[in-house]
């Protein structure tokens, strides 16, 4: 029989045991800060109706999809955890209870063109809370807070979440008379991939009229510490309503995230983050790395006034934000940033010798017991290759069991990190568990 | 805009979030169990080549694989988690330490016909211990061991593990000079399906020979205790090696499933089990659960010679046991049996009255940091609709925070279950988790 060379698919990202291990503890962390956070979990199918999907219609994201080709029904693989969501809630809305405060981690799929560090397969880690008709501001302070914690589970130090508001934008539109605020979004939201004479010229040209131009450059442009930008804000007394929510929110959003327990430094008041043509309305979130910006923003996300408006009437608006975390993982081990210590998946392995495994059994089940990951080299082969096993396996400690230690209830247990050995009576073997 | 009803495919799960939870806390048990006795987690991806999935060949299956229609390529979605550990081990065979001990818990799909109870998507947690060339039978205890654990680690009582060893049927077989193998085990694998007189002529029937039918039917329905059954079939003295083979192993694996800690009810040496017309060449298993043998098996699996043929020239011969999980689910939960104390989302509820709301930032941050999963209802609502909302969130304490509790540094408790109510200083806020 010929052989099937054994290879994924090119963009799937596929880990040896030792990275799984690594990427697994990630992955708990942030969904252990998720549930201390009083989130709940919902999971819903891979595999939904193409027109459940594809609802919002058309654009980059259809193309993306994959679709099933399976007993010709209208079948793909979700591209985003948003989407099932918002017809889980419209779907379930009068089992569920609001505000709804759902986290979701799990497997989205996207057909993209081959791009290093983009997998057609990857994790979201996402939270949203929806609320019923109304959702109140602070829930938008809550959000970023809770990633927040998540990255300082997982080690990730100079975590900035850069917050804006889409209402101060497009209340300064009104405000100004600017008409074509779709194009001007598009640009401000490039701004940071471009040269800022670029920029300028190409904004200018834009709005083709000077003083509008004057003063919307002189508004995205402010900068200072978070306490300045609102005070330069407050300053510029715009006379118009959107404007002004905006700013409130804005404010509001920022006192409370300090009060969640977020220091100053780790939160930026970032005038141009507009998340695009993304169907944010209030509050958006982008978040950079300290000294590794060029990464891009490892977690986003924003404040929607309807989820749900394509599967029901009711009005269903909510905050959520979202961690690529198979991306995430992709950058954070390239630019060498990963710092977690995880747990072996063995910690002891006993080796018996002739005539001893049935002694060996009886221990196995005592370290077991005391909670230390245990396992017996059931296999007949050389010392050699058992100890080089034990520590290519990153195995911290093993025990050889033979007559003498059988004969004085002892184990001789081998630190293979520093090859140190000492005898441990079977009465103290709990005190194993402290040593790993 | 027209609205599009929100619904999923029909075949697939969803759960609301309680019974999400209750899933959840299961699939980490056994999740638990299986890192707790030394196995390590892969992931692979969810797509791959049709060629690797269907490197077997047809029949049922390639029927039910659902293929992916995306840019011409031959990509479709696992049906098991067993062809993906065979490429895996033979892609990375050398990067990966032998006994490679893994367990994988993750979906698969199959576009099975609508059935009540199955599922097309669902949960698979595997078991197996790889070898490399070859591997020993002690392994083929520790397997069906743990399995026997993740279900006292889920609280489902009376799970009899039934085993039986290939080679004892086919020894027989070439013993009795048996040539029609393949449709005898197809029978055998469905006599529990059928009226034993109907078993019986059926057998008779096939085997056209009075001898070889009293013989091989005297086989097949021994019984007794355990041991009885390993007395009766060392005394039928078979001149075969193949069966002698067999029956040293099951006596070995019956013996270490004991060493390794269980009791002799919860194993059953049953000589009709034969995984019809798998792969498997030594042990077999299934599982069933006492007093619901109806709800068929839970668990199985068996030992293999060669699990990557198709890939590689290496042998790796190895066993491994697995649990469909969303069936089990399913029928623990329509049988009654799902006996699981899942954690709150959410423990306790902060309501903070007009003016409290930033004392109760400070508290919310206090309960969390003491471990109490925490939220405050930001909400503007009438008090009962919050309590309403506490009661049907299944949150188990409340707190309202007034001017009094700021006043003397205080939160009122209530526990919704009982109603009682109780003042509790700041200082003792870590005494909460205690209640919980």
């Amino acid at each position: 029989m010929d052989l099937i060379k054994a290879s994924i698919l090119p963009g799937f990202m596929e880990l040896l045991p030792d990275d799984q291990i690594v990427f697994n503890t990630i992955k708990n962390k942030i969904i252990k800060t998720f549930e201390d956070h009083a989130f709940k979990a919902i999971e819903t199918p891979v595999i939904e109706k193409k027109e459940i999907l594809l609802a919002k219609g058309g654009g980059e994201t259809s193309k993306q999809v994959y679709s099933i080709d399976h007993e010709s029904r209208d079948m793909a693989l979700r591209f985003d955890l948003t989407v099932p969501l918002a017809r889980y809630v419209a779907q379930h809305y009068h089992e569920l209870d609001f505000p709804f405060r759902r986290y979701h981690v799990s497997k989205v799929y996207r057909g993209e063109r081959n791009q290093k560090g983009r997998y057609k397969e990857f994790y979201q880690c996402d939270i949203d809370i929806i609320g019923d008709k109304e959702l109140n501001i602070h829930n938008d302070a809550e959000i970023p807070y809770i990633m927040y914690k998540a990255f300082e589970a997982i080690n990730v130090e100079g975590l900035v979440i850069n917050i804006n508001n889409r209402k101060l934008l497009t209340g300064y539109f009104n405000y100004l008379g600017i008409d074509n605020r779709v194009d001007i979004l598009r640009l401000i939201d490039k701004k940071d991939k471009m040269d800022i004479d670029k920029f300028k010229s190409l904004l200018e040209e834009e709005l083709a009229d000077s003083n509008k131009y004057e003063r919307l450059l002189e508004f995205i442009t402010i900068d200072g510490s978070n306490e300045e930008i609102l005070d330069k804000l407050k300053g510029l007394k715009v006379d118009n309503e959107e404007f002004v929510i905006g700013l409130d929110e804005l404010d509001t959003v920022y006192t409370y995230m300090k009060l969640f327990g977020m220091d100053d430094e780790s939160i930026k008041i970032n005038l141009y983050i507009t998340r695009g043509l993304d169907y944010y309305t209030g509050m958006v979130y982008e978040s950079f790395i300290k000294g590794h910006e060029n990464l891009g923003s490892v977690c986003s996300g924003g404040r929607y006034d309807d989820l749900a408006s394509n599967y029901t009437k009711q009005k269903l608006p909510g905050v959520g934000m979202s961690i690529g975390l198979t991306r995430l993982y992709f950058i954070l081990s390239q630019a060498g940033l990963i710092d977690i210590k995880a747990r072996p998946y063995c910690e002891l392995l006993i080796i018996p010798m002739e005539g001893a495994l049935e002694y060996s059994m009886g221990l196995l089940n005592q370290l077991r017991s005391s909670g230390i990951r245990s396992q017996i080299y059931f296999e007949k082969n050389k010392m050699g290759k058992i100890f080089s096993y034990a520590d290519k396996e990153n195995i911290p400690y093993v025990a050889i069991i033979g007559e003498e230690e059988m004969k004085e209830n002892k184990i001789s247990l081998k630190n293979m990190k520093t090859g140190h050995q000492e005898a441990i009576s079977r009465d103290e073997i709990k005190t194993i568990r402290e040593k790993i």
